[in-house]
């Protein structure tokens, strides 16, 4: 993508209204915009990020069986009411009118039950996963962690199906693989925690991972030898004694929730008739799980924790693109010409390239922008580019720099 | 994908309150589910099939310079004030918990001109173009034709910014020959007619692409010789000297509305305050554009255009599958075998295979199922090809059989 196709301009002043980190350097950068409290719409970079980080989360559910479909938003109440949850401060709700009322998705168990009823009859129909990456809303009394606690905001549900409890404890540990999977990949694998977390009437325990953050609204406990973490609300001595370790082991950090599990048991499909015909004959509830991932809080978590004083910094695998391509000196032609052909060799090689092309800006704006932009390598052509044949790549992190002949980068 | 590792069951009976054929088919095959009146899910299929409309439209919205972004559903009231759109009846608005009211959105004008005025002070700044793929809400008081209005429903929208008229003209007649092109790719250029209409306060006309088809809701009269077509609402004889048509040359057509362009002028960059430095210095509104296209309502319209008395049937460049790959006779392990070969063949040439590998089902069934679900072509595998060492291809739209070495398909 060349700079000058995009839009967007970053700004040096952080943002009236904003506390949290994650959303000053997000707006500051030109990756998201606010349109009120909790909502933020993505800019074209902000899009890019969240795809990537979308693709992982769809390929580690689909290698652990997921199937992907979309749910809908507007919500009939109908189905809501069988499980008692249509009343409650989390819903938009709205009048339809042509009569009665409709809510706006939150979270999707009734709705998925309610159509599991068409295509389960048997246990030769089980098990199933089945998830989505769809937009969630909930009517938020405070919203103030940026992206990270938004009214309306991404989600990826998964909702498992199983014929026993064996079958959905299984799966549940394969998901939370899954997970840990999909964090490690997108860089927050170090700082992310399966947390004993509490588990409502089928199960002892449900899991959230969480991510230790300063920002983040929960205190986790964390235990580092075993890499595990109870969640504040649960850590009582009898759940301690359960998991075998002492209260002395245990370190006190904030964290971020990035993920949950839960197994939910007959607890939707049973007020939702959701029943199948086991190997006997008998009729019985199918027993259900459902999994939780918000992309956009994943992308907070990450500015969190990896973003510096210089700006955001991406790690390989979500970065909207790996080089930041910056033109200095544009106004000689050879120059530009030179910049111009390193892009396109770039690009045919499939590589991922921001090309900062602009013609009426100092050099030390474009490295500024750079910085704050955190793609993780930037390449720099000017006239020494020239007179040596050599492009200087430096990179973002660790701040130190190369030079590499053109044949080596491209590869 | 195996049809084993796919939930959706086939329906043989028409679903009760459908009238509209789209969504009877669509339920029927599992592509869509109701959840209540104008309100449908996309279950596996029907996701993929609108992920390839979807990426038709991407590509030509790119290729004439647009940028993708995703804006919000939730809008900020004042914004929509000062251009006095909040009110009517067309909103889902709902109260913000901690004070306020907001409203759903059902187009985006508003919420992308307030976000220019950060990007946008010069001519410099100019043009831009901007769209995204994402879900809308209308409060429709009638919802009845299925997947073609619904209350919620996937939008690509873009907007375009100019300097002067004469820019935002071109791009206008730019953004319609890539309608063109989109219609033509999914299956319905040749009964889509860019279609004049009514044009508010900045244009005289603007034009919707309206596909002929029985269960439309709009009338409209079609030029054959031009390929062009009148809106009745504005078809007066005024309209008709400025196109230089006459009455006689028109046929009255049912049709549905599958894309619109816009010329608004100032209408919202005005009250909004999105204002630019011309090259004079003189501070002027940016001029607007913008451009729409519903992807269920494409979907909805294929349907209705394509399918036939036994079932779905896609083109080619939209249909979620290109081969029905159905296995006859699964009990004999070497039948199973060679099609378990042929799917692992195909799909490392990088075909897209839709595999029957279903056991206890029987040949008539799965012959009917592949009518219904509508993939251009049906491969046979059974106790034929092993003693002919062929395989038969049958072609779903002529119905038209052949027979092929394996070579011949995996090519």
């Amino acid at each position: 993508m060349r700079q000058t196709g995009l839009f967007t301009k970053t700004a040096k002043n952080v943002p009236k209204d904003e506390v949290a980190k994650n959303a000053i350097l997000l707006i500051r950068a030109g990756y998201i915009d606010k349109v009120m409290a909790g909502v933020y719409s993505l800019l074209p970079l902000g899009l890019l990020t969240i795809e990537r980080i979308n693709a992982v989360i769809r390929e580690e559910m689909q290698r652990i069986g997921g199937v992907e479909l979309l749910l809908t938003s507007l919500q009939n109440p109908d189905v809501w009411k069988k499980t008692s949850r249509w009343e409650g401060d989390v819903w938009f709700k709205s009048v339809i009118n042509s009569g009665g009322e409709t809510g706006f998705g939150w979270t999707q168990e009734e709705e998925i039950a309610a159509l599991m009823r068409s295509h389960i009859q048997s246990y030769k129909d089980l098990p199933r996963s089945l998830f989505q990456i769809q937009t969630k809303f909930r009517n938020e009394e405070r919203a103030k962690s940026g992206i990270m606690r938004g009214r309306e905001f991404l989600m990826k549900d998964l909702y498992s199906f199983h014929s026993s409890e064996n079958d959905l404890s299984h799966f549940y540990e394969e998901c939370a693989i899954g997970y840990e999977r999909i964090f490690a990949r997108v860089g927050l694998g170090i700082s992310t925690y399966r947390t004993v977390a509490s588990g409502g009437a089928f199960a002892k325990y449900s899991h959230e991972f969480q991510t230790l953050c300063e920002a983040g609204e929960d205190i986790i406990y964390v235990h580092e030898g075993k890499k595990i973490a109870v969640n504040k609300e649960v850590c009582t001595n009898e759940v301690l004694a359960d998991l075998g370790i002492a209260r002395t082991e245990l370190t006190e950090h904030k964290a971020i929730e990035v993920g949950n599990i839960f197994k939910l048991g007959a607890r939707f499909s049973e007020p939702l008739g959701l029943l199948f015909t086991d190997e006997k004959g008998e009729r019985k509830p199918v027993l259900m799980g459902s999994y939780g991932i918000g992309p956009g809080r994943v992308m907070g978590a990450i500015v969190e924790t990896h973003a510096d004083e210089r700006g955001l910094l991406w790690p390989e695998e979500v970065s909207p693109f790996h080089y930041h391509l910056i033109l200095i000196g544009s106004k000689r032609t050879e120059v530009r010409a030179r910049a111009d052909a390193l892009y396109a060799a770039l690009k045919a090689r499939g590589k991922r390239v921001f090309y900062d092309d602009r013609e009426d800006v100092q050099a030390g704006e474009k490295f500024a922008d750079a910085e704050l932009l955190g793609f993780p390598e930037a390449i720099i052509v000017s006239e020494k580019t020239l007179q040596e044949d050599r492009y200087e790549v430096k990179e973002r992190r660790g701040g130190g720099s190369r030079s590499f002949r053109e044949q080596e980068l491209i590869g």
